[in-house]
């Protein structure tokens, strides 16, 4: 059990990507007592900056790539888009990865990942591949404009999403689109006026043993994530329904690893799935501090098919808040002082070298008796900083 | 604030020793944005496996001691028997380093320790230096059998201790610790017949901020440190007690950085320091899980004159179990699946290579509403693993 390939080292969890993901994965596998190994292509990636084992060409680098497998006994990965067939590469040289090959196909073009849960009966907004001006004409023809058009592959925080409000939105954003090499697959969604968007972790494990995290209220600016509240202000029968959809979706995809559903809510109190990330998730930092067990280490444990820990809050409530950068320059924070005077607030740095305006730079974790309380605090650490 | 001298890099602490100490406060150091520089006198320890800054020469080794010292930001230390002037050294090269040099020489010895404790109106228990039979003989016609011989330096989990029930025992003991050249330098302290042994960490920034942690009960086995019960089941006055002779003996050394306080409960209820550990102790990896901030995250804050964290508890309890080896071999548990069932404790595993019977290779945590509930899950926890 977690006995190396090379008897001399610490079973070593292999790491695709090396950001800040990769990171809170690495601290998990470290408090375990795992080696990491990180492949990213670039030298001083924030995991990457942990380990020894550090591959800084990348995957796409034969040699790198072949390394990184060889240093490590078991591999995962950080974000949605590597390609199958690395991960394929990785199996046929006798290494083990989760999320599969298979899984990731499911997942990465979301037209087959709508598809494969409506397929599995789940609920999810009326879509449409679009492959032409026409296409979008007749989805707004039977769903009425504004719609979401949307790239089937490499979209993430609204890059490769677009609301079209009428014809000229959509004559415009297909022009767009169509230029973008990665990202001119499209497809049409329903627009969904939902009330709230909500998103709930989900780790399953090799022998399909799962725990399901709290459902959680996600807040969006600017497409991206803002903050998080654990566990969602909602009717206790909508968190329960949340969890069972989110369950069913990574089942769907034969899930191994952890996985974060981001779901509407819709005015209506019924849910809908917007999409699957087969990753440790934004909406999931704040189980570091608020869980028994983090969805970092529960997706470690997962793929190492061991028990599952428990997802259960330590307290009422949490809240999570992004730290994005405020301008472009170095990755030191300007002043944190202020910040660190709000005690009760945990600071998570994710020793980017650079930072820019609106990238994740880091991000704070506050617990609390009650939503408000949670969110007072990580909110006021959140308005101390300053990049 | 937190600038590396070089800016291409994050702010590194430098931590002399690569144990399972300097592991947890790398882990808290990553989460923090900040990189790790680890000197050991051996490759492969625990905290330099986890940091390309891991010089394994030690700082017996001139060059190597000199790049670690380049390497790093800011220094502190594992263990309390690094040679005062090694600090100075470090202090001279230009670099900050906590604890001081000056407290540490007031902490290394046990008798000037005692001395510096008294004199500051702390209790102690009575304590004689001895460098005879004779000196030990006076001791015990004044307080009588049994009593402890103590090593004034180089003393740990009773390494260094003995209890002297009678003259011939004096005899014995003293000339066997004659022989041993570390620890040849003797103290005589009254033997306490405690009803508890209390524990309080506490924290201390460069400028003087304070943070004290909750006073929590350690049990040993064998001198070893078995379980912490947080917080102690005493009254609250003892608690609030133990909590301010903690506070002042760490002003009476002056001390910078995190400290472990270890106190006896007599059964009168009064209260006697034992000793004080100048950094991280096992007594408060309970922290990790169980307050707002560990012990680890205070202990760098501190020295980083950061403001520190609240030490509050999540949950009303916290328990504690340290995983001892039980075999000579190689660092890997043989089963941790059984242990892993047990949900709601949380693993650490220190990635040591070798494992002997009776080492420290890893604990358990476990929060509860009850010491009770905590404590059964620590327990159970501990009880089904095996290395």
């Amino acid at each position: 059990m977690l006995k190396s390939i090379n008897k001399e080292q610490a079973f070593t969890l292999g790491v695709l990507g090396g950001g800040q993901l990769a990171k809170m994965l690495a601290n998990s596998a470290y408090a375990m007592g795992l080696n990491v190994a990180i492949i990213e292509n670039h030298a001083s990636s924030p995991a990457g900056d942990m380990t020894k084992l550090d591959f800084s060409k990348g995957w796409e680098d034969k040699e790198d790539f072949d390394s990184f497998i060889d240093a490590s006994d078991i591999i995962t990965l950080e974000n949605e888009f590597i390609d199958p067939t690395l991960l394929e590469y990785i199996v046929k040289k006798g290494k083990k990865v989760y999320p599969s090959a298979d899984t990731m196909r499911l997942v990465q073009d979301k037209l087959i990942q709508k598809q494969t849960f409506q397929n599995a009966g789940l609920p999810v907004p009326e879509f449409m591949q679009i492959d032409s001006i026409e296409d979008g004409a007749k989805f707004a023809d039977k769903y009425e404009f504004p719609f979401i058009m949307k790239s089937r592959k490499f979209g993430y925080d609204g890059y490769g999403n677009a609301k079209i409000d009428n014809l000229e939105d959509l004559k415009t954003d297909f022009a767009r689109f169509s230029k973008d090499e990665k990202r001119r697959f499209l497809m049409a969604e329903r627009f969904i006026d939902f009330s709230k968007e909500l998103a709930v972790m989900v780790a399953r494990s090799v022998s399909g043993e799962i725990e399901v995290y709290p459902c959680v209220e996600t807040i969006q600016r600017n497409h991206i994530c803002h903050s998080v509240i654990a566990p969602a202000e909602v009717d206790a029968a909508i968190l329960k329904n949340a969890q069972e959809i989110a369950v069913d979706a990574v089942k769907a995809i034969d899930g191994v690893g952890v996985f974060g559903v981001e779901l509407f809510l819709k005015k209506d109190s019924s849910l809908l799935i917007n999409e699957i990330a087969p990753r440790p998730h934004n909406s999931g930092h704040y189980t570091i501090e608020a869980c028994d067990t983090s969805q970092f280490e529960n997706g470690i444990r997962a793929i190492c098919n061991l028990p599952l820990g428990s997802s259960e809050m330590r307290k009422p409530a949490a809240c999570m808040v992004n730290l994005l950068g405020s301008r472009d320059g170095i990755g030191v924070p300007t002043n944190i002082i202020d910040m660190l005077k709000n005690t009760k607030a945990a600071l998570h740095l994710y020793n980017k070298k650079q930072c820019r305006a609106g990238r994740k730079m880091g991000h704070i974790t506050a617990l609390g008796n009650s939503t408000e309380e949670a969110y007072n605090v990580a909110k006021k650490g959140a308005d101390d900083f300053i990049w």
